[in-house]
């Protein structure tokens, strides 16, 4: 057969996977106690793996944030010190079956929330979100109030959460996202409609489960006002519809793309769980008064996985408010998703954009269009300050050169197994 | 000056009298204690005034279900004879600063949601959403299930309801309808994101508020599930807004447009309260499995407040949902809203729609255009059984001669104060 057409099959069959996984949110439970190779001395961060030399400053940060939080080290610097001698560890949480957003920082004993995906027996695994203050661990900061709410989070909110989604036996994330993209979301930096559909699915449950009522106030307002909190199980249920199709031979389509602020790393299907890497790009975008591109951190977060699985950028049509939030019009919102069905396989055939009489976003990037094209995939995100902090939304695109590697290496393995074919 | 000047003029005040009404919801009270004009044996119906013999099916049913609620009658045939006699009082709601969807059943001891506005000092009125069930008081459905609903509402949700807004200090309904429209509500026939976003603005404060927690958890679930909660409180701000611009001399835009299932009625602003009567006009319309146009009532319901505020199929492009749940398309949306810029004065100046680059929905219905295009406005409606219940969705048109009637009349008027200015 040639190679075009094994190439063809396989990609067909690695949507296939994304569109039959059914992702689950089926539990929360400590980071230590789930996430595969965790340890109490690991941090994960997000974006390929990076050495804490060639960190950036958000995610250095995050990491001795998380130390502190974790009772590893007293103070920032003490912790700093420690990742510096290896007494901290560090790795990608791409490899751990997690993502994190932004600098993506993920330790032991945070509550993750647990994605099933049934069909493949695989879980994926994404830490809760942090609430609506632009000063989160997430964005790299560390402070008073950022333990405080990660001690809630740890203490309040996740065991609630994990009874919530107990008495509920599982809530599907899929058809939650298809109706947000009804609603004005993107799912990545918009993901407001999905996080208030959440919201009045899981409060009720809440409040049966009889959580005292001060938290219970609490919640119901930290739920309410956080527009982003559906968006990590968004991005669990991509990472858990993306681990499922990796590692199909032949198979050209883009599994991961994730950025440390140092680097940018995809992984395509066709090479399973190999990084082809390059520098970060910088980020075209609006910031929050007060604040510029000299601020920024480069290109960082998990979040891509969103764009991966034909949302955010992907599905601009669908939310003309975010399109509007980095200088654009409602035009522009069709034209950067459109533009991204050069490089796609296929069409959802759950996320399915009104506007556009419900034509499904471009899933499935394909790293030889991208390299044959020329055309980047566009990625929504949001901006860290170098110190941390949320400063801004923006979009930015992967380098090319990921997509070239990553496209000679398919091309390697390939012959190689072909010529192992014949022998 | 000019006829038409004068005109002008007075259409310019009346819509800016409609952008600078801030209608707040401020309190909940049971309808005896608040409705101007309410007493004990007066059931208040949608539309325009109905003898009991006239009135429809659905409205009569609702009259009925309603007196037997407020234990004026014991039975529905004894309500209906006693509606018959006189002893039972039926009114129209617009005519007592409420409305009402569907039939628009209002009672003495149902509790009101009450709209302040501010800067003109009126308020409207108007009764608390029965939730998800096909079969309410609302589209003329009365029974066991059905009171027991209401009584709930009288008993427990309307008084929490009462001390939220009381401890809010007030909500001010027009920021969230504006928001919902960037949401793809319409805010008629589809009012999700406005629902949500209301529900999660009030559960907190219920929760502070100390309702019993298997109340509680059943508020939660009610007002998580009844999509249309919000439609209520836009009903009652578009009342608020445009009976403050109601009286203008020389004005010729519509105040109010209502049906009772038997007649059209609309209001004008230069005519003040006089009522321009034509036939209820049959709803184009998808219709719920098992029921067709043959189950339906006409159009019914003071829902048309929305459009008549710049909602419903005025915002329709906001919200290709709805044009998809009436057999449209992505452009038919557009249409169906873009053609109400040829019988409307303006552009809202808060209501936007994000796919039309932000541009304000067609508003302020004239009659001289409406009369002069031959364009009747377009209503986004419900279908109510005839024996009550909600049977499907649908646009509706009211008839010309509304229009006709009340064009000649402002002309008969404004020649008559022209001629007293003269003398």
């Amino acid at each position: 057969m040639a190679l075009k057409t094994l190439i063809e099959e396989a990609n067909n069959e690695g949507m296939n996977i994304m569109f039959s996984s059914k992702p689950r949110w089926v539990d929360v439970k400590p980071a230590i106690d789930v996430v595969p190779g965790m340890k109490e001395n690991l941090v994960l961060h997000a974006g390929p793996p990076v050495s804490w030399e060639r960190m950036c400053s958000a995610q250095k940060n995050g990491v001795a944030g998380a130390a502190v939080f974790e009772g590893l080290a007293d103070t920032l610097e003490e912790a700093k010190a420690m990742a510096a001698a290896g007494e901290i560890e560090i790795d990608a949480c791409h490899d751990h079956a997690t993502v994190g957003s932004m600098t993506g920082i993920t330790s032991a004993s945070m509550p993750m929330m647990i994605v099933d995906n049934a069909p493949y027996g695989n879980r994926a695994y994404i830490n809760v979100h942090e609430g609506p203050s632009r000063n989160r661990l997430t964005y790299g900061a560390f402070n008073r109030e950022v333990e405080k709410n990660l001690i809630w989070i740890r203490d309040v909110l996740g065991p609630a959460l994990a009874d919530a989604v107990d008495a509920m036996g599982g809530m599907d994330i899929v058809p939650i996202i298809a109706r947000s993209l009804t609603m004005g979301d993107e799912c990545h930096n918009r993901p407001t409609a999905g996080s208030a559909l959440f919201a009045l699915r899981v409060l009720p449950v809440i409040i049966d489960n009889g959580l005292e009522r001060e938290q219970l106030a609490k919640t119901a307002r930290f739920l309410g006002e956080t527009e982003h909190f559906f968006f990590h199980l968004g991005m669990a249920a991509g990472k858990a519809m993306t681990d499922a199709m990796s590692g199909i031979p032949y198979c050209s389509v883009v599994t991961a793309m994730a950025r440390n602020g140092t680097e940018v790393g995809i992984r395509v299907s066709g090479t399973d769980d190999q990084w082809f890497i390059g520098p970060a790009a910088d980020i075209e975008g609006s910031y929050f008064s007060g604040y510029g591109p000299e601020d920024a951190e480069a290109d960082i977060g998990d979040s891509a996985i969103m764009e991966t699985t034909g949302l955010g950028a992907f599905a601009m049509a669908a939310s003309v408010p975010m399109a509007y939030a980095i200088g654009g019009t409602a035009e522009d919102a069709i034209k950067y998703q459109e533009s991204m069905a050069e490089i796609t396989v296929t069409r959802h055939q759950a996320y399915q954009v009104p506007t556009l009489d419900y034509r499904g976003t471009p899933v499935g990037i394909d790293v030889r269009k991208v390299v044959h094209t020329g055309v980047l995939p566009i990625i929504d995100t949001a901006i860290a300050h170098k110190d941390g902090g949320e400063i801004g939304v923006g979009i930015a695109r992967p380098p090319m050169e990921c997509f070239s590697q990553a496209l000679r290496e398919l091309h390697r393995v390939t012959k190689a197994s072909s010529a192992q074919a014949r022998s």
